[in-house]
């Protein structure tokens, strides 16, 4: 393969989702907005019902249908109990590796990024992913090691925005932000004993802001990274915001800025 | 009991939340920083273990203890599914009556509410209130008609911050907006549908933003009742965002147009 396909095939999988599930992968094969790579399903399941339309939705979209032993379907969807042998690559267009999207970056507008950094709550992932995709956040930073992965929770918690948010995959965050460092971002942490209020905080510059885990806060390694520590002002004793409370207020902070 | 006295008596009472549930009860029992009225105990319950836990608590803080009929305490508790034969009453220092507030209510500086229009997910009622309690708002309408009632679930996604929330309690939500309206306050309706940009809406008068139910949106009897009607401008087609999101958006929409 030439270096050209080489990169062009990884930017492909770069933008692929798995799901799993029987409903969730349902319901995206029958979003005909939405791409699919291949319907996986597990040599144990039974070819009826669900899994007969399943297999249907496919066939009529021209979406090749892959079988697999229960093993080798556990792999795919990184989720062995709970995939009920059903397992979907959605391809989502707007999502990219870091290094691909910092490579083509060309933008005079000062680019504002979203970092997660110990994401666990799928719950609370979906929302990030919501408001960061209504609100001003060019790509939201999601480092395969330490958050919860992007899956059906994840897509039901986004409200199924997930699927056309501008996620940008890497390993792992410091490295990440390194990466961002070296192409001229700033990185700014949330932190809660931060002298800097986030609302009077206005970036000339391309900028990352880090949310932290939603028990521990931004970890010492990406801490020690930050050239700016930024916190929300609260009233009335509250010590912390829901994370994705935060992560809405970074993706609208800018909005009197910008007009 | 002479007229203050009973005004006196009714505020104490508009101050009160009740918990129910063996553990929420034990942790605001232990919390010194919260007065309780009573703990209310059934006679179903075996003496030992968290019930001689909660009794001790109790007796140790003063606390009346009082014992009731399984269905008296059903009453007590509004959840006779999940009380678990206990309920505690807890007195929020913040809370009172839409009448009490208005009818003291002395600011030069224009109030900001937030109402609540058929919130019915604990979950998403514990970030208003949090992000309510930490931003810039006023006082938080409260009807008993239409929103799930302040139990254990909100106290828990609150993060705690219920019990300081400046909550204003009222039956119902129209009539207080009517209320309200006849104090100087704007009826400002958050619906997806409006012209009017949140972020540009600079009230120099009393306002109280509305939010609707998670599904349906702002009922049509309080859209009618609204002065202004606002919206969040959002990005890559999403629709609408979390009623917990789009409260933190108002709590906070003051410090982002001072910028």
């Amino acid at each position: 393969m030439s270096e050209q396909g080489y990169a062009d095939k990884r930017a492909y999988f770069d933008r692929m989702l798995t799901l799993y599930g029987r409903k969730p992968a349902l319901e995206a094969l029958r979003d005909k907005a939405l791409e699919c790579h291949a319907l996986h399903l597990a040599h144990s399941n039974r070819e009826g019902g669900i899994v007969g339309e399943l297999i249907n939705a496919a066939e009529q979209r021209g979406i090749p249908v892959q079988r697999h032993s229960r093993e080798e379907l556990a792999r795919i969807s990184r989720n062995g109990k709970q995939d009920q042998g059903v397992a979907l690559d959605v391809i989502c267009p707007a999502f990219q590796s870091v290094g691909g999207y910092l490579d083509t970056l060309d933008s005079a507008r000062p680019q504002r990024l979203l970092a997660l950094d110990g994401i666990t709550n799928p719950q609370n992932l979906g929302m990030i992913v919501r408001s960061a995709a209504a609100g001003d956040i060019d790509g939201l930073l999601w480092a395969r090691k330490g958050n919860a992965a992007p899956g059906p929770l994840v897509v039901k918690a986004s409200a199924g925005t997930l699927y056309r948010a501008p996620v940008l995959t890497c390993p792992e965050l410091p490295g990440a932000l390194e990466q961002c460092q070296r192409h001229g971002f700033d990185v700014c942490t949330l932190e809660s004993s931060a002298q800097t209020d986030l609302f009077a905080y206005q970036p000339q510059r391309h900028c990352v802001f880090v949310l932290g885990n939603e028990t521990d806060g931004v970890s010492s390694k990406v801490s020690r990274l930050a050239q700016q520590k930024l916190s929300i002002p609260m009233n009335n004793g509250v010590e912390s915001l829901n994370v994705a409370v935060t992560a809405s207020l970074i993706a609208y902070a800018g909005r009197i800025e910008r007009g």
